[in-house]
């Protein structure tokens, strides 16, 4: 007789037995049963769909078959999907009812089925296929003698329709490959909103025909053709993925008047932004060229871009140039725009209707909604804690006077915060006094990456695997929000992102041989499970610590947020403040013991100005090393020991080389519990200790 | 006073001393002299060009600044490069006379010169110019306070005009991004020839316009638009490469015919090739369907390839389907065609002269070389030993019949034989009896990566760093020819080619974490050190064992030739066997001892099919392991214990999951040892060896 197990709604979390312990979904589907059986992986697995109209499904099984084949190394006979009139018993079936479109609302509902000798999948439309498909794999398991997958019965579908990632392109360009990478990893865990920040100050990124100035003169030649644009909105789309286009103005507009300087607010030379931060070039809305020239790049945009939004951005626009400008001053005067705020609507108004011309609707970050802004606009709330209001403020705002409206602010992973973090912001509270009408506007939310740091070689390890845990948040119910279960099967999905080429986890080593000059790297690896980069805004500070060319080869890139020993060590230091036996003072010791070895290869490597710069990291992290393990051992600690300890802990609170001690909070922990314990500390100093 | 060493010509070899040491040149320059001198990396670093006209050195300027950037950590302030007329006292002046021409027997020549307060970069071309800077930032050194470029005068040319990498991208796919890396690293040892097999029996890569059917129906969609072709000739002439298309035939062109069968020479129906080998589907030479299609095709290719040298295959063309079919027979004698042979020149010729009319010339596998053939075609020499001929037969052949020629046989990396055997393989041997007429057509060679077992995950791990050692080949005097100083050279230019995106290092370990399910891979780590993927044809034998969707993603795949702990072991052996001192009996036993303890890393993993396969191999060089750890420390060894270890020996020759042991030998070596000796060993038992 079978045994299921009913997992749904984020009760998940208490029924954690048997079975689906082993589980790694991501984002956690609606319904889950799990059952005892295993639909084992052999050669002569098969997949058949029910027809063959679906180019989705057709790369998407092939790249089934494909990375299945590559996670087992079973040699698959039948390397591509058939069409179920031609094939009997086929290992997986697949069937839907039509073509899915791309759009906000659209059923992307799957059910899927995994039985010991036959699995079907079945959803309203093909892009359900493909989310179906990447649950399977992810139920892949394995005995010492074979792959199979567990069997289960899912019933799946979003929470929320809008899932995206924001990727900005213009700070620092990312070529094809990192974009097509990030479309495969974001597919994975159901995302399907890819919103590309195209052109801010530092870079205009798309091959303009009708103006291009635009990308010669605003992109140092880092710029996507219109061909490579058609090609990632295709394969986006293959994925069931859809594509919004952002043209940041009014503001964040000087690489557009690079090439322009004549829509400009301002009449001076504009050269490409090299620093991050706010800048006051904007475009003069009151001339009527800005128009000619925006009317014309938004309709070839129009052309290249499918969706039905296109993000006119309109985020800190400050108006210093307008201010400065007798011109505009008139101009508002004579129209009777009484703010800056006044004359942005009028600007956003003429975009609008713009966008209307070729069928689309006007997308922009929280500052477009004013009173006279339509509500067919979607209000891109981003402001919070940071600029000093509520977090989703203008989300609820926006809602509640009519707009639809997606939630940025809390999934900035640029800032380098734990993931917990941004897992727990829902867009949709539980105590939202929303009526349904609001809340069905609330379409979900975006992870932003935003780019003054990151080059296509430390991006991946930025984006992931936070924005997986995200992408749960924006797929599952909101009950799904155990921090600790996330995190476990994180850890699980991070790595399977390997398969699609996201490079997070490798080009760690790769930072770090350069950094080393191709010496041995072990000690340095240590060390970034202990550092993260330094937080929220403070790693370029006022924007002009690194200029778009500095290097972003050094430790700090390296090192990642939610330091992968600081967990275990937290735990370390826990369990031993509530009780000191041997064995928590062991496990306590072996840490500091490990960073002390590591600490001496480090010094034996031959030194150079980058590993000089890290050094005072590691001799600081050596000595208190030192002092807690002489403390822990002795028994007791003196006085000087813990001014020693103190001190020491005062000079670990200083970043250096743009990384801070992810272990400095349980460091200051133990040192407490040391003060306060100082002479009753029990450990008998006998090596049997250390087994 | 300064002091200088010359060293050029290969005495380099002999010169080894001093600074000379520390240059990890490569290839090596024809003249180098070394100061004492540095010329110390400062953020104020900046570089000017007598003139902007050159985008070559727009691009390898700028780039150059962000590799300096990256490698050294310094905030270069001007990141872009700057006119000489409008800046003073530049740290690096590049000069040059003219824009470089792409095609054989240019000036290719620069000369460098670094003091300790100037960098000059002269060259005929701004091809040149790319060269140099890649020279000197393989210059680049430091001290534990500063990066330096070494004082140096160089004077550089290539010795052939011929520096080649042909990828086979037809069997199976590379994305873009591949392509991409792989050119950047080529420019980085100079090579200037991209030889782009894009056609065979497993796929048609190239978009026609002309004849859709042939992408649609050829490739499974893996193929390369128009656009994306120009990117690349555009890519790869900013790095002074040309390349050279290739569409294979008449045979192997399986893809060809699955999209038109009324050209074949048998009436059946075609399908994509999914094995490798050789196969009968040919092109019907006595059609002038073929013609016509073919004609159309190379006109398109024309405009999309710049080259003046198109690669028409031609190999490998059994004539089966020929001789099967009654109305090729007719049009052999009707037309005097005696052999196979005799008809495959009459299409060559058909196929030299619509090339011609689009001002080509025709380049073939040395099979085209008949009588007929007019010496304007290029012959490529391609077999030797495994086919039955001596390594370059036909190059000599047709250097003397008045053709041009370039050498591939002794370069096949795909093969997995160690580089120092690539490397010692000179396309002009010393003691060749060519007049210097006909040593002016050896035009030089092409390293070739057929691509039966390769994808994106593994290819650079066959590409890299072995590649450099031939284009070291191509480039400098053949003179140089010190392995063990080639190898070392290799091992640090392989690790700066991570910069450029190759990813050969960084993905071994995404294989391991794959085998293991992410759990643990430093055992597996070791094991890769001491494993080969298995040679020439034997790991694909037949071409059936692996389909083009077969999975790559296995413990070969993590193996890469010249196993990293083979050179190091074979040391220690020899050492030991010359002399069986404490230190060398220690050295030999601390090696075994790692692989024992690896080996319980190893059996501590949760198993699963791919690690189970794997077993066998570990399990076995644990076992002689201890057997000889337990004769070497005991000092004598008795009758059984030699046969144990025979036994192992014997096991070990078979290989398993298609590696094979590369210290095997040193085993049999240090077994020989112990058989001879098995009297007389002197190793005290005690533990004060290991130290």
């Amino acid at each position: 007789m079978k045994k299921f197990l009913l997992v749904f709604l984020g009760l998940y979390a208490i029924s954690t037995i048997g079975q689906t312990e082993k589980l790694n979904l991501m984002p956690w589907p609606q319904e889950v049963i799990v059952g005892e059986g295993k639909f084992t992986i052999a050669s002569n697995f098969t997949i058949s769909v029910n027809n063959n109209n679906s180019e989705r499904i057709s790369i998407a099984a092939t790249k089934f078959l494909r990375r299945l084949s590559g996670r087992t190394g079973v040699f698959i006979e039948n390397g591509f999907p058939v069409i179920a009139s031609e094939a009997k018993n086929t290992a997986l079936e697949i069937s839907y009812d039509g073509i899915g479109k791309l759009g906000i609302n659209q059923d992307e509902s799957y059910q899927l089925n995994v039985s010991a000798t036959k699995i079907t999948l079945h959803a309203a439309t093909d892009i359900g296929v493909v989310y179906g498909l990447e649950t399977l794999l992810q139920l892949l398991n394995n005995s010492a003698t074979s792959f199979y997958f567990s069997e289960a019965k899912i019933n799946d579908f979003p929470r929320f329709t809008w899932r995206g990632l924001m990727m900005d392109v213009a700070r620092h360009f990312q070529p094809i490959g990192v974009i097509k990478r990030n479309l495969d990893a974001m597919a994975s865990v159901k995302m399907n909103v890819f919103h590309w920040h195209l052109t801010d100050d530092q870079g205009f990124r798309i091959e303009s025909k009708t103006y291009p100035k635009l990308h010669e003169l605003g992109s140092d030649g880092l710029y996507y053709t219109q061909e490579q644009i058609k090609d990632v909105v295709k394969y986006a789309s293959d994925r069931g993925i859809r594509v919004v286009p952002e043209v940041d103005v009014p503001g964040h507009a000087t690489a557009i008047l690079t090439a322009f300087p004549e829509i400009a607010s301002k009449d001076t030379v504009y050269t490409i932004e090299r620093n991050s931060g706010i800048f006051h070039p904007t475009l003069d809305p009151t001339n009527e060229k800005t128009y000619e020239i925006l009317g014309a790049l938004f309709g070839e945009m129009a052309t290249l871009f499918p969706d039905k939004y296109v993000h006119i951005g309109g985020d800190e626009n400050e108006g210093k140039h307008w201010d400065e400008n007798a011109h505009i001053q008139q101009f508002k005067q004579k129209h009777n725009l009484k703010t800056n705020h006044d004359l942005q609507t009028f600007f956003n108004i003429r975009l609008e209707e713009i966008l209307a011309k070729h069928g689309k609707l006007v997308m922009g970050w929280e500052e477009i909604m004013t009173d006279k802004m339509p509500t067919t606009a979607l209000i891109h709330s981003w402001k919070g804690v940071n600029e000093g209001v509520e977090l989703g403020q203008s989300l609820i705002t926006a809602a509640k006077r009519g707009y639809n409206t997606v939630l940025s602010n809390g999934f900035y992973i640029d800032l380098m915060q734990p993931v917990s973090e941004h897992y727990l912001v829902d867009p949709l509270p539980k105590n939202n006094n929303l009526t349904a009408e609001e809340r069905a506007r609330i379409l979900g939310g975006e992870a932003t990456m935003w780019s003054e740091l990151v080059t296509p070689l430390n991006i991946d390890s930025r984006l992931w695997p936070r924005t997986a845990a995200i992408a749960e948040r924006f797929w599952s119910d909101a009950s799904v929000n155990n921090v600790e279960n996330m995190y476990k099967r994180l850890d699980y999905v991070s790595f399977r992102l390997e398969e699609l080429g996201v490079d997070h986890i490798r080009n760690r080593d790769v930072i770090l041989r350069n950094i080393t000059n191709n010496q041995p790297t072990e000690s340095l690896e240590v060390l970034t499970k202990l550092c993260e980069p330094i937080k929220i805004y403070s790693r370029n500070a006022g924007g002009v610590e690194y200029q778009t060319y500095s290097p972003f080869t050094l430790f700090a890139d390296a090192c990642t947020v939610d330091a992968a020993d600081s967990f275990a060590f937290k735990k370390v230091v826990d369990n031993y403040v509530e009780n000191q036996s041997a064995p928590n003072l062991n496990a306590l010791t072996s840490f500091f013991d490990s960073w002390i070895l590591n600490y001496k290869m480090f010094n034996a490597l031959h030194k150079n100005p980058i590993l000089s710069s890290i050094s005072p990291i590691y001799t600081n992290l050596n000595a208190i090393s030192v002092s807690f393990n002489e403390a822990l051992e002795q028994g007791k600690v003196n006085k000087e020991q813990l001014q020693k300890i103190e001190g020491l802990l005062k000079t670990l609170e200083t970043p250096v080389v743009d990384v801070e001690l992810a272990v400095l909070n349980d460091f200051q922990k133990l040192y407490a519990f040391l003060v306060q314990n100082n002479k009753t500390i029990i450990a008998p100093k006998t090596n049997s200790l250390k087994q």
